[in-house]
């Protein structure tokens, strides 16, 4: 037996823990990822423990705040930083809602989001400027893909009334990687009257990147366990820089983020990134990204399948390079496991339909109007080569 | 077999239907209610079919939008409104955030708050403070417990620049009930510069009054699905009444609030209480809130269960009464499942660990420095009476 074909035969095995990869080829992980059964289980183990020690008493108020403990170190060891740095959040997006509503705006303040950002993201900046009268400009980075120098078009755009700058750490829609550490250096050490704070929208990078938060220097990278990282829905979580936390004052506030005198009445906000915390969350969710974490680093270190998703991403850019009818945005290998595709002249939606009713679960992207595949380390190589065959299929016949 | 006999057995094996309640007497619904054992299992079943459908692909985001319309529409039905006026959220406080932070506050404005108000609300409330100048002030509702009438001392604390009253329908420390019908008609009929809107703390009101909230005409009633209702942890919701819709704006926004154009930019926000969900949640605890309202109804009318609530809430209250070195903090039966109490010249901290370690499970008030103790319909005869022999135990002990 051949190196490659043991650790296929290893990885199909291995594949056995994801149930939902067992009746389709998946490419959708960027939207969610499919969830290890032992997560699945560790969220049932704990409706049981939650159930039998209260559900509420002082045993199971413990252990919950055990859980969520074990849950923030979980996560800051797995992105290099210090469980002091990490709120837990319910979504991506309330955790850019926190950093980008704790800034306390003032009218012709400026904020700087690239051209790339989740519509949820620009949804709140909108109702911000509504709100606050701030300025909002866009930097054009989404050209950035094949040619030019991110870093160089955002120290253009700074302004010296410039307060934040809200980007993803790998954008959504091109699958492009930003070089953010010296994206945020640029912020940095830039003369304005106030700090230059830098919101990443890390959707599409924790799970999939090998990451050090406090070597990266972002201010506020807020992130979700359910993509890549293979979690449950309803958990994500905040890093917020300790230099930028008291500058950040919690707005949906609750019980879990302040601290209050011998009555009970609040007197202050914790130290911490528990500050952030609302109040009681589905908490046997905990447990189950813990599970999935360790799933994965069972497979191996973020490093080795950071590269094997990088090689197997090259796979699929380059039998789609090779494919008339089919444009890749890159022009050259994919950095990342996002592989955005268009056919010019089809239908991108009658695409994702046809791929549905075959099997293949993708998706489309609206701006750029493009056809987004994403590939894990999970992914099969014989599952890349199906997906092109079946794209083949198509093309004739649309 | 008598009646009063038979229907005892039959509760003792309704409540098999709780594993939480088999191995304690439970006096904590007010802090979590005990899940009932089908909703443990549409959790499982829900996390299931998402892995079977994607988790991400057309065919699971369809079923999610189904779910969470669905659960909507069991809440509002349930809660005697449309689904149209209901948000899912993730707790209560997130519902008082949404209303609190979505009015577009002036400096000067005047927000009144009951002096009976969660500590999560409070600290809300002195943020807006902080960030906007306005101005707040609180009203003594404490004091009416046992005489003094709410609705004129509310109206009393009305000023012209008051733009939002805070108060719980159900006062989650001494247990008693406000007349919310006439405390709104006076907010409302009120001559004020801007209409004064209500937020009503529902916490310890859902799933236990029987609830007509297009008569209640309160503007914004926050509540939870895993208290009195038993549900999961982490899901709850927002009463939006439709004439206070348009002024309040969503805060924390994302992609399920909003409508987009062609290219996937927010245009505006969803016509009804959509506008106020954010993204991605713990969708499997759908099933599950819906399982444990179900079961309730199956029990019997929201009429025939606060009846027995009642019932039951008396009979603790009476025994306790007639215990010396115990003082009720209601002279008069209580109309709610709450009953708090103290012991004067005794730590209340130490009776509840006296009482957790013999398997009764109660909780400690802050303020005013009292016991609680909640019964529900599901409460047996015999644990009340346990619970006043354990207490009578405790007293000459310590």
């Amino acid at each position: 037996m051949t190196g490659i074909f043991a650790s296929q035969i290893s990885l199909a095995s291995y594949r056995e823990q994801f149930p939902s990869l067992a009746n389709k080829a998946y490419f959708n992980y960027g939207g969610q990822g499919p969830m290890p059964q032992v997560a699945l289980e560790a969220i049932q183990q704990s409706y049981v423990q939650i159930q039998h020690l209260g559900p509420f008493s002082s045993q199971s108020y413990e252990w919950v705040v055990e859980e969520a403990d074990r849950t923030r170190g979980a996560i800051a060891s797995a992105l290099g930083t210090t469980p002091q740095t990490i709120t837990l959040t319910e979504n991506v997006s309330a955790g850019c809602n926190i950093a980008l509503w704790g800034i306390d705006w003032r009218s012709g303040d400026h904020l700087l989001l690239s051209d790339c950002e989740h519509h949820s993201v620009i949804a709140s900046v909108q109702e911000l400027q509504r709100r606050f009268g701030i300025e909002v400009s866009t930097c054009p980075l989404q050209a950035t893909l094949n040619d030019g120098d991110p870093v160089a078009i955002l120290a253009e755009h700074l302004r010296p009334n410039t307060r934040l700058i809200v980007l993803s750490h790998i954008l959504w829609n091109t699958g492009q990687r930003l070089p953010l550490a010296e994206m945020t250096a640029i912020c940095h050490s830039y003369s304005s009257h106030q700090p230059i704070r830098v919101l990443v929208d890390a959707a599409q990078s924790v799970g999939m990147l090998p990451l050090n938060l406090d070597e990266l220097q972002a201010d506020f990278y807020a992130f979700t366990g359910h993509k890549w990282w293979c979690g449950p829905e309803g958990l994500g979580g905040l890093y917020v820089r300790p230099e930028a936390l008291e500058g950040l004052h919690p707005t949906f506030a609750g019980w879990r983020g302040i601290t209050v005198d011998r009555t009970g009445h609040p007197t202050g906000w914790k130290p911490n990134g528990l500050r952030y915390e609302m109040a009681t969350s589905a908490y046997p969710l905990y447990a189950g990204l813990r599970a999935a974490i360790t799933v994965h680093d069972g497979w191996g270190t973020a490093q080795d399948r950071y590269q094997r998703l990088q090689t197997l991403t090259q796979r699929l850019w380059q039998q789609l390079l090779e494919l008339p009818g089919i444009h890749c945005l890159r022009s050259t290998p994919p950095e990342t496991g996002l592989v955005s595709f268009q056919l010019p002249g089809k239908s991108h939606t009658q695409l994702v339909k046809y791929l549905e009713a075959s099997g293949f679960m993708i998706r489309v992207i609206l701006d750029p109007d493009c056809v987004r595949a994403c590939i894990h380390y999970l992914t099969l190589e014989a599952e890349i080569d199906q997906l092109v065959a079946a794209i083949q299929e198509f093309l004739p016949r649309h």
